[in-house]
């Protein structure tokens, strides 16, 4: 989560985690430490922290290896008064239910869903300036200005959101981005959450037309009593000749999940399904629309440690890529 | 060591870490500092805990560098009563004695010998499940079921086991392996091993034929008054013609490590020698065992750090490639 | 900073970090989380200690990524009296003053002074032995023997001092070097360096002729009511014909940084200027040495975070490549 220090701390350092192995059985089988990720934090003071996360991806980082280090959260924060704070340096953007709150325990699947990977596109972060509002009636204000989108635009994956992540490591800055979010959280057991987002040019200068970006997205995230429900909406219009040519001046994805949880003697377990589509190239009348039916089962022995089992059925635009995938994860935080 | 959470924590999170720095002086004269590791675990209650280590090989890791970041401990273990506990995740696998305990300080040489490199083959580690028995007698029986190897089967390296480690990243996962252990520690300062490992195919379904592969180890670990004793056997049969035609079918191999450790003023010293060979492709009749000795000394100023020389001689059998190497090391853990 | 374990320690374990994210406006428009770094220590007992920094340089490290992790400091230090001590491992030289001490709120600039960076070559670590002896007088006396450069010997970078930097992974060491410091501090906010480094060949004994190599430095960095100044002046001359070819037998830089450093209600603020120059090919009459103009301000919300803005004018041997560059940075560290 991006929110709050670590409770595992001492002279103001904490320490904290979290990690899931994955064991993929489909067309290809696989296994894959997919993340193991700390938390470090530090108190200055009372108004004053410091908040990071570094993540090792696909257990192994180096030349010719399948996995990476990557830098996800580091940022100074100062709480101005008791409704407002302000944040500096790198953070998660404030769109959408996992992009800032993706520890394993806390969602249902052992991958994460596909609309928020390549729609929104989780995990997303920036270097830049937020700024937080939340006022006593449930809603919070966020928003911030901040390096932004590099997309390819040429190639298999010109104008892919997701392949326009840099991840602030010597990034492109000709074309800063910025993004607001409107959330309620008033009653028990409900979040809702509005973002949106504005970037001039994701093409980043480099050619003759300008690829204006914008961002909307809307989700609910409701628990009452055991039952669950999940759903969002995200979705990109680019502006220009280049992505209309090709179908991805209109990017867009939804998913709704509803679940079930309840205690048992030996911790908890919960079952869901979740219905999940997104089309990165809908702007134009060839189907590209890939679809996803997913159902599963949770089941935490203890609260931050958790053993997922999942089905996925697919239903690609490319036909001839549908398969059956057996997912088995095991997950935890500190 | 695999075994034990750090000891020093707070809020249940503990923070430990070894290392070591090696100077090779032979044909080629180098500097490296070989393994930096960072162990980091968590105590989420009396009976259920997290144990991750991770590394930095050779200083440096990224994109044209020597050396590589690699996750190679990462699981939950949980205890169900006083003599039983299983784990889930990513684990060291129970064979021989370097692969789950390879603190500097605790054994002789600046290197690792290359029974346990080349055959074991150490730091080897794997994604899956294990349940540990203990009983009063002072044995104690593992079992594990995980992820397998996956051998290049063309090219210098077919076959060759070290070569087959996936370490747990975007990892084939095709035929997955079973490993059982037998530990007997009930005489002081005696600790004796016995290993077996099954894997249906480790070229993980590739090829038209299938090979399967059996390892078997033995070892023994004696400290008696100052003086000491490692002796280590382990042997690979791989069925399938494709091996069988390089002589890979079968690989071995063994060493005996006597030594005498005793206290001085100023701290410990220990020399030992050391005799080991091993070989890649014993199947044939080619001459393809290569042999080393080894003789050095350990100076443990404080009990948790370490400086080493030793000198090797190497009978490969490729005899064009013998030397005399001198290794100089300094080393820690906590 | 080098020397002092961080007061964030449990068990006498520490764990200390800093990072800067920067953003430059010039020709090139770039946002890099230059770096991110941990400190791990180890209190052993009260006269032993083992030290450590790693850090993921541009934000992500991997294949085809920008950035690395690095080990820069890895060392075990031994208390021998009140004025003596050793160290064994991986540690950085004294040489100058960034290289020691480098968090980004000790300094003035969001980016470190290029002399420092090209001629130095900060950030420089080695592996070896060290020994500090200091007095009552305020003098200190470092001296080292440690692994050395190996720089390039052909191509654009030929003889290029910070291309030599091994960083202790698979490192070439058929040549060492040693190097010696005397620090006076005996006066209230005032320290003088002065460093010499030897090494008998920066080309590790590849050519035929051998390229001795002879680096000299000599610093002030002096802070009184508010007002700072810094100055460094370092020069390396090296033997041989090659490297006198091409005019790298003699490389040198300098730089002085008059500053002042006030409170306000808010934090403190630092206004700072700076010129340096450095020139790696001085040996040769052709002209090949550039010159930085440096304006700028530091504002320290609270004593470890600092966000800087400044202006650097450029005065290249190769006029072409002149700019203004803008740079913005945000640091922290603790």
């Amino acid at each position: 989560s991006a929110a709050s220090p670590t409770n595992n701390s001492v002279g103001g350092v904490g320490l904290g985690g979290y990690g899931e192995l994955h064991f993929n059985i489909g067309r290809k089988d696989q296994v894959d430490f997919h993340r193991w990720v700390l938390f470090i934090d530090k108190e200055f003071n009372d108004n004053v922290r410091f908040m990071s996360e570094i993540e090792l991806e696909h257990s192994i980082a180096g030349e010719g290896k399948a996995g990476e280090v990557e830098l996800e959260q580091a940022y100074i924060e100062f709480d101005l008064n008791d409704t407002d704070k302000a944040k500096a340096g790198l953070f998660l953007l404030p769109v959408g239910i996992l992009n800032e709150t993706h520890e394993p325990a806390t969602f249902y699947g052992v991958e994460r869903n596909g609309v928020e990977k390549n729609i929104i596109p989780t995990t997303w972060w920036e270097g830049g300036l937020a700024y937080t509002h939340t006022n006593e009636s449930g809603w919070a204000f966020d928003t911030a200005i901040h390096s932004g989108l590099f997309v390819p635009t040429s190639g298999s994956k010109a104008y892919n959101i997701r392949s326009g992540r840099q991840k602030v490591g010597n990034a492109e800055f000709s074309d800063a981005a910025v993004t607001g979010r409107a959330t309620y959280s008033g009653m028990p057991g409900v979040q809702l959450g509005f973002s949106a987002q504005y970037q001039q040019d994701v093409a980043q200068s480099t050619l003759a037309e300008t690829n204006d970006a914008t961002l909307i997205t809307a989700h609910a995230d409701i628990e009452r009593g055991g039952f669950g429900l999940r759903a969002l909406y995200a979705r990109w219009d680019i502006s220009g000749a280049a992505p209309a040519a090709i179908g991805a001046d209109e990017q867009y994805g939804y998913y709704i999940e509803p679940s079930y949880r309840f205690p048992t003697e030996r911790g908890d377990v919960g079952f869901f399904g979740r219905y999940s589509a997104y089309d990165n190239a809908a702007g134009d009348s060839s189907s590209s629309k890939n679809a996803f039916f997913d159902v599963g089962v949770n089941y935490w022995p203890i609260e931050n440690v958790v053993f997922k089992a999942d089905v996925q059925f697919t239903d690609y635009a490319d036909s001839s890529k549908d398969e059956e995938i057996i997912n088995l994860g095991v997950g935890y935080h500190f």
